[in-house]
């Protein structure tokens, strides 16, 4: 996925320059569908999407501050789309922003469409169509994580070991087969998903004592959420991929859409620790309660094999949260786990 | 509208007591009235409002701190109210701070009532109903801006070349006609403002490269906004009129019902630019998706003649963010873009 | 209520170690029932809940930073509970922690469960049930507040002279009186209240010129709140009990779901002072307007005795902001005006 494209030509010239290697940019191309495609957001509450390579969330682009990043769309559904870079500053090429009609047509059914944008700024952003947001964003599945590197990481950031994607939605089942309708005033939100899952079939998050996690939480859905860890003090380390510059303590964060929040959490309490939404009504799967947005944290040091415990014998998928993933080589990294199937 | 009153008595004191004159409070008289009113949020939807001075959003009102403010109201329609000053201190003059059954019997139909009170402290306020706000407030239009000068701004506030207001809120339309009755459990907003109108009805913001914006976000209706500024970081200057100690860099801002930010933007990147609510509801008109609260930022130094703009002939009302307004001299300042007509 | 328990034995050891005796733990029993319990939210509005020990909000549980808390718990009721201790860390003792399913079985009817656990950190923290939070904890009354005072704490805490405790919460009165239900995607909330209470029945808080006021809020319920303090500018001292690095000023707070914040509030400006919900919907009873989360600051050195004054002759309960038993010595404390009636 990763090419070393014209920017390679700059090598001889930046070595005369004396510029240091690392002020090169690597140019980063990603290919991106967009398909009809169900997915399962918990039991067998099912949903018709318009998903980044048939997945939701879609694909992890990730890529250092300064990349140069190219995009290529191709639009398999039935409607109009868009991708915006959620917080990227596109400076010099507003006309890659991803807006219809504003900085282009939408990409029509069938059509293509290239972004070529630098990776600026650091941190934790995502992309997400523009057309009609209210359905397809709110509803629809089309958004992915975009993380870009900092160059020079703060020292903290330096320290993680263990690096998390939460991508929090609201779904309103009345609407689930039917795309391009949705999305309207009086609608009821009744399932609320991490990375398009609902608890239980959300996955734990595995540490070890020393570890050093960073949450990097995704208003991509319609909701505000209320995310509080049990066991555990994290700081607000960044809002919107920018450090704050005098960090908060706080076992609960109000997370609005489009907002991020990156958190970080020294692992020194083993145990096994609720994450979840505080918004209580954010915790059912329709009217059934104890569902939606709900996981563990749970360490290593601690065995989960407790007759009490409901994932006792949970199957563990390690890159629900994109832990895997962001350990790869730069790039664009697709994941199984959400991939769904096309829809009839 | 700008008196100088009873303080210009203490001119030669002042003066014998070695006070600089800028210690001296000028008086500010202003005059509102009450009036049933119909305004148009966007394309046929109108809605029948209690408007101060016919309009919605009220008159802006721009003083200096320490200023004496006189404000004579006559309320015009047929039911009580009170004007609230958010935020004001009223150091000594509690009863003019607007509470009916606290501060004082509401202004009934046909009545007057003068307010007095010091311009304390310096920000970013608002005045407002307070007699049945969750129809009122929430649903008739009953709020302006009201704006302190600091007498030592910062040295951020003495960079800005564009100051803009931007008051949020949220309409039923079930109510639009209904004055007296609304804002009820179970009602189902789905019309949502900046300045009382809803896109395209919107204006854009015209800058150039290197002015330095501040917007004003008001939160006057009864809604959470998440408020996205594409291409840019702006700097969470200050909450409520006051400035942040550790000012927090962002590109989305939660902004809850009765909250002000001021937010400072570098106008360093010429494109065209989207500022919308990233509550992806909020950004219908009625039961039809991209309306409610959507604008752009649109640079001298791009055209704006492209086939995808759907602005590319926008006629622009320049004072649409009150940015002329504010440029005025210091008193109460009606704006004919947001005049209604009588109700019927 | 409070026993010097097996720390005690550790103080001979202690004095040979040269430690201070403020290094010495006190060992703090609690005993909780939780019953089936009518309150009153305002007028007749009345609402079956599940009450540690027959109130809502529960008992205050008051403690020093390191006290070693032992809670006894007995289900008088005929569904099954937990108790979670919002914030604590659980250092050591994470199946203390209280989730059903994760670190215990739910506690069943007539059975008991005794949590122990260090006090740690210090600051504002609650307690819970954590069993079908959508409806026990959103609209069952299951909740009360846990306060951890610091060992050392900083300067303006030793200058507060007036604490008080707000619960924020709402309720659907569709389910008043059907226990085990509720809770539901498109339930309607119609009730809004400060620690169970809505106005006119809360009541207000007395001060002096000269006081200084905290004010813990604690997001109890299912709503965002924001709340506005007439007259006054207030420093946001702590957010979930843990001091702000830079302290904000400010006129209105934003509160979700679980947060707490701690706002510290110099009385220096006599008056009779509103207190609310900016969410102006949270200021009706059911359809009637004016009600809801409201409250006022009276002042010593102000009349009440006027005219228009709807509490003019208001009869005070001076601990419903448990400002009266956050002076009372350390331990558990009950409050008569929050006791129900037993459940038919």
């Amino acid at each position: 996925m990763v090419v070393h494209g014209w920017k390679c030509a700059a090598v001889l010239a930046c070595g005369l320059l004396g510029l240091s290697p690392s002020a090169w940019a690597e140019k980063r191309v990603v290919n991106l569908t967009i398909e009809d495609t169900t997915i399962t957001l918990v039991g067998e509450q099912t949903f018709h999407t318009f998903a980044f390579n048939g997945q939701v969330p879609g694909p992890l682009i990730h890529v250092t501050e300064g990349d140069d990043v190219e995009v290529n769309v191709e639009n398999q559904t039935t409607l109009p789309h868009t991708i915006h870079w959620h917080g990227l500053l596109q400076r010099g090429t507003w006309q890659s922003d991803g807006v219809p009609d504003a900085t282009q047509k939408a990409i029509q059914p069938g059509e293509t469409f290239t972004y070529r944008f630098k990776a600026d700024p650091a941190g934790t952003y995502w992309y997400h169509c523009h057309v009609n947001v209210n359905e397809h964003v709110a509803m629809r599945g089309m958004w992915g994580p975009f993380i870009v590197d900092p160059k020079t990481p703060k020292p903290i950031e330096k320290q993680v070991t263990k690096d998390y994607i939460v991508m929090l939605s609201s779904w309103a089942s009345a609407w689930a087969h039917k795309p391009g309708y949705g999305g309207v005033p009086g609608d009821v939100p009744d399932f609320f998903t991490m990375n398009a899952k609902a608890f239980p079939d959300t996955q734990p998050m595995r540490v070890k004592q020393g570890d050093v996690m960073r949450i990097r939480l995704i208003g991509a859905g319609d909701e505000v959420h209320s995310i509080h860890i049990h066991g555990h003090v994290f700081q607000i380390f960044a809002k919107d991929g920018h450090p704050l510059p005098a960090p908060i303590d706080a076992d609960t964060i109000l997370i609005g859409p489009g907002e991020r929040y990156d958190l970080i959490i020294k692992a020194d309490n083993p145990g096994l620790w609720m994450v979840h939404d505080h918004v209580d009504r954010h915790t059912v799967n329709g009217n059934k309660p104890m569902g939606g947005i709900m996981t563990a944290i749970e360490y290593a040091e601690v065995s989960t094999d407790h007759p009490f415990y409901h994932w006792s014998h949970k199957t563990f998928v390690p890159d629900f949260f994109y832990e895997e993933s962001l350990k790869k080589p730069l790039g664009m990294h697709e994941n199984e786990a959400f991939k769904g199937q096309p829809a009839p």
